[in-house]
């Protein structure tokens, strides 16, 4: 792979560039792109904190300003945190940082999502296999940019395809069309080369003319289906409400929920699901209102390292996430830790896991390029992976 | 009765006045009181929409400014709306409001809280008693002020004992004591004429060295738990700690709750439970997860009329509860609906009921004054109804 693109001069192959679906509610402004000004490359983020008051753009020329993106959640999303970590790598060969140890800082930037590190490590080996093969860094650092743009590439076309497995999933489920689908946190094209994965889905089915509500859990503490799945829905021209989390229950208990679609953070080898924190509710709710709940992820979501939900790794936030409110060009002297504004007494202490973790009995199917797992098991998953990767090989 | 207290001159009869437990946390200034200035009669409000930052009073002089101080959430609780509707009818008598038409209005003014009618109610009837029975207008304003003062003392009175029989129902369910107690919105002394409902219990078993963690819902969206109740904790130094609701999944996963207590605005006949939007999933989790699922709320909560859960009306309240965020002290230009800052896309639609409804089947027990109901059916509910008003015609 490596020598392939060290032959490949100044321009990055065609096949390998990103082929982005055409997507015309999609701000002019991508999640993510790679740039490169006469003053050097640079990654530039649509600075997601900032949505959906402002679109604006966040100008990463080093790692460590992308590792800052990712810990303050300008640049968030499990499948968009694998091209963001493929992209820093590439930035630091670009730049003359040490690849190794950008990579390191990159893959552990946050710890749940197992595509982060995917992305970092699979530029990084590029990279490596780029030296060994002869290449010198200038070559090196263009192997590693194509295979970040291949990443970039393969959500991109993964997310269509999820789309379409997600769909027909729907309508073998609810052969009556008229989905009304409840969603938690933001899983569009924010999160992805493409349109993401669970929102993928919910859109086909808008496109289709199945969808009949898009029901949007606002997900605190820090919004994102209020700020980000909001207008992504608006912007596609969807039938979409909105309602705080807790709400999702009278929901369910009306009658007015078909399905749960969510996305996911990593997903173990028995096909336990770490996903936004507020999943795991939602999958009991769902059990016990018997409305299927659907897991819609890439295949590199899948970790085979990890062998079952108790070892996934849970990242807990600061506790000023929950107790203050930080809204942007807001900010207010005296708040206590976050710049934010206080709602709790000053020194009140909080539980703010980012994820919860779905067992795989709560779970109706986990939806991937390569197709549907249902009922999940660890024998479905496995030959799923396996399936993935003699695509990739081939 | 109103010719009891038509003949006690301006004095409040002792035995009358309310005996407000001593709490040593609790601010200085109550949820709500009568007082009698020069100028006239009012009802002095502690604005909970201020809390925690500023303990503000709100002075009302009318029943329409009274009314818009429900409306608008700065007094709020059952219990403590009950006494509200109570007072509230009191000063439309000594002020020379139509009484009737008052009392129209508060029992009207919020439609799930069963106490709020109650309260009106009972104030009103006491009004026609006292001039059925020969009273003058200002005798029969008398007369309903000390009606009004009975509902607050009965109230306090009432809070004591559900917090005795509240904390031995716990005892008794987890006998080795060292409760870690999960809780909804908020439910002390600032929505009662004591310490509360729910909240007093876990007052109790913390004053009893038998609380080991209240885990605190935040209750969007208008963050009860996170403004309020973390600061009635606070106040008593309970240790505490404030989560986003739907991180409550992570504790049940984690076997980190060994009950939840919660409030009620309504119980129907057959043991539905109408409580803060919320309360339902955590019934479901805490049914998913074995764990006892405890309501507390005084007898007046339980409402004979209404036969079941279907039969409870619940309150939808504005959108933009939902797609802004309010904060004191900071208001925004070009905000859309309700003066706060908007954090989802202008045009945003929400769902926004105020209470969900948990059928019987998922509560463990119903903890009145008069005792406590468990299994919930509606015969035992019954009983404690009639129960209860013989002790109150005695």
């Amino acid at each position: 792979m490596a020598d392939q693109y060290a032959q490949s001069g100044e321009a990055v192959p065609a096949s390998e560039s990103p082929e982005i679906p055409e997507t015309p509610g999609i701000p002019a402004i991508p999640a993510i792109r790679w740039d490169e000004p006469p003053e050097g490359p640079v990654v530039v983020l649509l600075d997601q904190t900032r949505l959906p008051g402002e679109e604006s753009e966040l100008v990463c020329t080093d790692p460590p300003a992308l590792v800052q993106a990712i810990r303050t959640l300008a640049v968030r999303g499990a499948p968009l945190l694998g091209i963001t970590g493929a992209y820093g790598v590439a930035l630091a060969a670009a730049r003359g940082f040490d690849v190794d140890e950008a990579a390191d800082a990159l893959a552990g930037a946050r710890p749940t999502a197992v595509n982060l590190a995917y992305g970092a490590r699979r530029a990084q080996t590029a990279y490596r296999e780029a030296l060994a093969g002869g290449a010198d860094e200038r070559r090196a650092a263009r192997a590693v940019l194509a295979a970040a743009r291949a990443v970039h590439a393969e959500d991109a076309e993964a997310s269509g395809r999820m789309a379409v497995h997600g769909l027909a999933l729907l309508d073998e489920l609810m052969p009556g069309g008229g989905h009304r689908v409840l969603t938690h946190c933001n899983t569009g094209a924010l999160v992805s080369g493409g349109e993401g994965t669970a929102f993928a889905v919910a859109l086909a089915a808008h496109r289709e003319g199945r969808l009949r509500r898009l029901w949007v859990d606002e997900t605190r503490p820090l919004l994102q289906g209020a700020r980000l799945t909001a207008y992504e829905a608006a912007r596609n021209g969807m039938p979409y409400t909105l309602l705080t989390d807790n709400a999702a229950g009278s929901l369910f208990a009306a009658g007015e929920v078909d399905a749960v679609l969510i996305g996911a953070d990593r997903i173990a080898a028995d096909g336990s699901v770490a996903n936004k924190v507020g999943s795991y509710p939602l999958a009991v709710l769902a059990r016990y209102h018997h409305v299927p709940f659907i897991v819609v992820a890439p295949v590199t979501t899948v970790d085979p390292e990890t062998p079952d939900g108790a070892a996934i790794e849970v990242e807990q936030r600061a506790g000023h996430e929950v107790t203050e409110v930080t809204v942007p060009f807001v900010s207010m002297a005296g708040s206590e830790a976050g710049g934010g504004i206080s709602v709790a007494p000053l020194g009140t202490q909080a539980y703010n896991p980012a994820f919860d973790v779905t067992p795989p009995e709560l779970v109706t199917a986990v939806v991937t390029e390569e197709g549907v797992v249902s009922p999940v098991t660890a024998e479905g998953l496995a030959e799923l992976c396996a399936r993935s990767r003699q695509v990739t090989i081939s």
